[in-house]
């Protein structure tokens, strides 16, 4: 009905989890309080002006640090190589903190669904660390689901050849999980690659 | 971990229905997408500007005609008000195309576990309106949740002085829903004012 508030719910709606009716609701919460709106857009143009990927793992640093804290901290095994579908994953397993190698984030999934082939994830910046970085391991940290199997399944056929090791996240039972609530298929893999104690 | 991208994250978590995990996504995103995220900026300033809530009725509207088109619409019936709690209920119900009356957006609902009462929603203009545009039927429009009833109860006590008629929205099974699909309490209402056909 009003153009500006229909452009603005269109550019909400490209954000990830934004569906056209939240991102409906999101606009005109905005409309109605200005200063919300005025420090969202003010805060956008610092980050757009700050922050960036890292130029080596795509994890998301400060301009002014690249590459970023992970990839130049020399206490790190630069051996061992995690490779992500989203920087969202490096917090995720840096607050974990159980790992101490080095990061490489795709930037997405293969997804033919969403038309997102090899070109729109950072494979081939992946193919060229390997042996530039004479990495040892590639361990795939990708979602479970179909295109995060798929993912991986090409990474894995990918990264062959280059004569380095390649390994996955173990799967089974989540932590603080009961057997009942678990899902068939979670259950199955749990009993698959049960391990001895 | 960087200071710009958790302020963004913590503007967009205060969008409605925005929690902090996927306000965290969206501010990545944002973070990588420098032109969607610019765009989005520059969408936000043109907002603020240009729209603001009819200073009648509460609808969203263009700052260049206040009161809204709704409201100044001579062919709509000024005797019959619409409450509802959001300027997204007008257009839901604008979409039906059934209402031909006018529209009071409260701008919220009563709400003791958020904090919000009766001096965070537009009651004061309502019933001031009332009297003024010599309205003869309030439609409360709003919620059958907890908090939407509570609201209604509340206006209709308030407007219970100004000998004007309070209805509410029919209840009963949605159009297309199978009885067997229907919840307990739907059905019950269903049945409590069953129609004579």
């Amino acid at each position: 009905m009003i153009e500006a508030l229909d452009r603005l719910s269109q550019l909400l709606g490209r954000l990830p989890g934004v569906g056209r009716r939240s991102a409906g609701r999101m606009a005109s919460a905005l409309a109605r309080d200005g200063g919300l709106a005025g420090d969202l857009a003010a805060q956008l143009q610092v980050v757009v002006r700050q922050v960036a990927p890292c130029s080596l793992c795509g994890n998301l640093t400060l301009r002014t640090e690249d590459p970023c804290r992970l990839c130049s901290d020399t206490r790190r095994d630069p051996k061992i190589l995690c490779v992500v579908e989203d920087p969202l994953d490096i917090q995720a397993i840096e607050s974990a903190g159980v790992f101490r190698g080095r990061y490489h984030a795709l930037m997405g999934r293969l997804s033919p669904m969403r038309g997102e082939g090899v070109a729109n994830i950072r494979v081939d910046a992946l193919l060229a660390r390997v042996p530039r970085e004479q990495v040892g391991e590639v361990i795939l940290a990708l979602g479970l689901d179909t295109e995060g199997e798929a993912t991986a399944h090409y990474l894995a056929t990918a990264l062959a050849g280059l004569g380095v090791q390649v390994t996955r996240l173990a799967r089974g039972l989540p932590s603080g999980g009961g057997v009942g609530y678990a899902d068939a298929t979670t259950l199955g893999r749990a009993i698959e690659y049960r391990q001895r104690v």
